[in-house]
Formats: C-alpha cells, structure tokens, sequence
C-alpha cells in the first residue's frame, strides 16, 4: 500500500477580512500529504527552494510524509498571494510566483514506481504522460486540476481525464469543463468523459460523488466562522486517499468513508490560517469528527 | 392531530429557458397542503376569486385537503408571474397582482380553533396577531416569510419570530435577517432570534435544522434537470409539518425524519411545472424516494 502525492509545496500569503498571514507554508502536496499522514505514510513528490523552513520538512516526517522525492533546489520557492472576502467560497489571486516550480519536471525516485496510487495535485496536465510513465502500472491515478489549466489546456486536459480513475473538482471547475450549470448534471458529464469516479467538492455545502451507476453525498461539518478556506479541497483528496491507500480495494463502501473522512480532513484545515490546525490533531480527533459527520446526517 | 395552513392559493404565470406556463395553479397554501396531504389530513385558510378552477379544488378536496377555510369571493384569484435564468435558485418577479389576496384577513373556522398546528405561510406579519388570536393555544406555531416583509416590516416580523416554535426560511433570507453570511452562523442567528427550530433552504444543497442544541442536515434529491423551483419551499414545509402532525412530539427523531420528508416532497414538486407532480403521485413513490435519501448519505 502505497500512495504519491505529485504537487507543489510552496509559501502562501493569505489575506482575509479577518486577518493576514505572510509567506506560510502552504501547497497542495503538504495539505494532501500531512491530511493523508492520518491513515498511511504519503510519499511526496515536489521541488522547494532553499528557503524552505528546516523545521516544516522535519514536521512532515515526524508526521510519517516520505520526502525522498521532495527535491530542495538553489532558489526560491513557490509563492502564491490570494484575498478572500465575506464568502470564503470565492477568492482572488493577488500574485503567483513559481520560482523554482516553473521548470519542475516530477523525477519519480525508484522506490516509489511501484506505488499502488498516484494523485497529480495540480499539476500542468501536458506533464502527465512523463510522471505517469516512470510509474510501473498504479492501481488508481487521480488527478485535480486548477482554473489555469482548464482555460489554457483544455484539450490536453480533456485527454487526461480519459486516462485517470479519480478526478477532483469543485463546482466552478465542473461548471467551467463541462458547460453545465446544474452540478448533478456536471457531476454526470464529468464521469463520461473517463473517471469511474468524480469528487465534486462544494466547500460550505459539503461534496457529492458520482460512479458509474450511483450518486453519493456528504454535507460539510457545520462551522459558524471558515478561518482560511486555503487547502480544504487539497486536504479533502489527502484524506479520501489515504483512506482508500489503507483498503483493499474501492468498494462503495470504502469509497463512502473515504469521502467522509475527506470531508473530516477538509473541516480541519479550514479552522485555522495555513497547516496550523494539524499541528494539534490527532486521529482520536479525526475519528471523533467522523463519528459527529455520521450524527449530523442520521435520520 | 390537526394542521391549519395561512396561504396563498393562487395563479402563477412561469417563465424558464426551457419553456413557458401561463396562469397555472399555484401559491403557498396550494403546495404545502398538497405535500402534507401524503401525512395528515391538511385544513387551508386563504381566498380565490371566482376564476379558480373548481377542479383544482376537487383535486384537493380528493387529495383529503379541508378546505371550509378557502373563501371564494367575488373577482380575480392573486396572480404571480416570474423568470428563472438557467440557475434555478435565483428568479426575478415580474408580476404580483394580489387582487382579491389585498385585503385579506384570513378568518378561521370554529372547527378549526382547536388546531394543533398553524402554519403562516407568506402572510403579512402584521396580521399574525389577528389569526393567532383565534386560535386556542396552538401546540405548534410556524412561519416562513418572503423577502417582501424582510425589507418592509422588519420591527414586527423580527417581533413574531420570537413567538414562533418553528421557522422556515432560504438561504437569501436567512442571511437578509440576520445579516450573518456564512449560513451556520446564520441559522444559529435565527435560533437566537426565538424559534426553537430554524430550518434552513439551500435549494440544490439541501437543508440544514438548527435547534438550541443542535444541527442537522439533509442534502437535496440528486436532479440533474430542475423544471420549476417553485412550490419548493413550500412543498417541504407540508412534507415536514404533516409529518410532525402524525408525530407525537417534536423529538429529535421526529424533526430528522420530517426534515427528510420535507425535502422529499421538495424534490418532487421540482420534478414539473406548477403542482403537476403530485398529480402523480402515491405514497409508495414517497417512501421510496425516503428511502433513496438514506442511500445518498448513508456510510
């Protein structure tokens, strides 16, 4: 049982009407890889400058987050800038400085092509075939996306879509792929354009999860104040997967609790600016949540 | 066991991309009693003119609907006329001719006075006190109102909520009340106004309960093509409230298992223009639809 994480580890600087965090860490790959830390031992895949926090690298590890394939290379890392406002649904990038991401072509180290599951976080979908193909044949590929890639890449990413089990989107990305503005309908388009399985997360109003012949849904953990929404939906894939790392197969009934116990990951990180909130979590914590998530829905 | 419901019944005229319906049977009174016919056996107070269709009325009265509280009086019956865009949670009024609703002041039969139920569905707020007044201590009072008396009597409307047990209300007008933007903050809001139960409409995304002690949620009946919104809210107040009238209380249970039938009832008047629906519709097909909300969530 083994699970990659494929995505960008990076320095995020979050302004909200409540407050402003400057340069914390922050990317795909550490939200997915320190979520999934709470149900088997991630690998990540991804480049960080020089001046990454020591201390961040050696809290990922006591975490159980394999990082031999977390390249450190002279320069500066991935600095992204967003404004959040009231409705912490929608945000604006404000700055997006690559640095030492612009040219990160994904080196998969020899001990990870036997890996059972591969998530692409957000990567460039033109960049797919070549980390795919260092992989010796994984059980299940998942993929997200960003608003970047569907604008710019469309055909490409189309064509990937065709090749991966599991894609992650939220409802603007649905929306924006498929034309459909109804998210059922959106959710539906999606699983015919290849995945046999389709996460569409709606932040505040939990996600819902299309298969071939079934429609599942989760509501979100009631929370009356989102702190920063940052890394909710990546935190969301890092606790589907590491879920489903941990079961034999991908059952309807695995696929459900991974989908809860995604839902759990994501209702963390929103509690607080950046990681900070999986710096006192616990699985009793996360199992306590879950068991709220089974409360909140029982009839 | 008895459900007194203040209404409007009426014609709405319905304009949506995917087609037109001029002058077909509508209002709140009409959906909300029509849902809770599946429960109980619903009793109607409001006012048509003598253009209302007396097969309408036969159809209630076969459907169990009590309607010694519907005054037929001399003119034209209340005519709404609106437009949804492809996003169905979002109409514009383009017509509101009250015509004989103007100076309505809903009388109530004697044999309803002993009621253990009262609904107000749209009404003025201003005229609560006169039909609460008829009553004999109601065990249960509920309301939901429009955006309407949000805007125009606001003093007296956040007065009634204070002596309301139950409170209907979207999305838009829970955050117009109370000014709250995230929705779990909202409905806690709405709890602090009065209300020992506040349920909250998100169209699409379901339903959330808020009590003193607790939330609850239902997500929404996966339709991936909605053909008319209206009745909606209030097909889901019949559903839910001729549930709680077969009930013995309002336990926790109860308030979970109606919330379900609300939104059970809410999904099916989607389903068609106006109150086709229910035209055909059986309790069977209820309880099989109760059960498919189970499988949506269940994990």
């Amino acid at each position: 049982m083994s699970l990659v994480i494929v995505g960008s580890v990076a320095f995020d600087t979050i302004r909200t009407p409540w407050g402003d965090r400057e340069r914390i860490v922050g990317g795909s790959g550490t939200y997915c890889s320190l979520a999934a830390s709470y149900f088997t031992r991630p690998r990540v895949v991804g480049v960080v400058g020089r001046d990454f926090p020591r201390k961040t690298l050696a809290l990922l590890r006591s975490r159980g987050v394999d990082l031999a394939g977390l390249r450190i290379k002279a320069g500066k890392t991935f600095h992204w800038e967003g404004k959040y406002e009231d409705d912490p649904n929608r945000r604006t990038t404000l700055r997006t400085e690559l640095n030492v991401f612009a040219d990160f072509r994904p080196e998969i180290p020899a001990a990870y092509r036997n890996s059972r599951i591969v998530y692409l976080a957000n990567l460039n979908p033109e960049h797919h075939e070549f980390v795919l193909g260092q992989f010796h044949k994984p059980a299940v590929v998942a993929m997200d996306t960003i608003r970047l890639w569907i604008e710019t890449k469309r055909e490409t990413l189309l064509k990937e879509l065709g090749r991966v089990h599991i894609f992650f989107a939220n409802d603007e990305e649905a929306r924006l792929i498929t034309g459909e503005q109804n998210l059922i309908a959106a959710g539906k388009a999606l699983v015919e354009l290849g995945p046999s399985l389709v996460l569409l997360k709606k932040g505040e109003h939990g996600a819902l999860v299309f298969g071939r012949n079934f429609v599942f849904g989760v509501l979100a953990h009631p929370c009356d104040h989102v702190i920063d929404p940052t890394g909710a939906g990546d935190s969301f894939a890092g606790g589907f997967l590491g879920y489903i790392d941990k079961s034999p197969g991908l059952s309807a009934r695995d696929v459900r609790r991974a989908t809860v116990y995604g839902s759990v990951m994501a209702s963390f990180a929103i509690e607080d600016f950046g990681i900070g909130r999986f710096l006192a979590l616990d699985r009793d914590l996360v199992e306590a949540r879950f068991r709220q998530f089974r409360k909140l829905t029982a009839f």
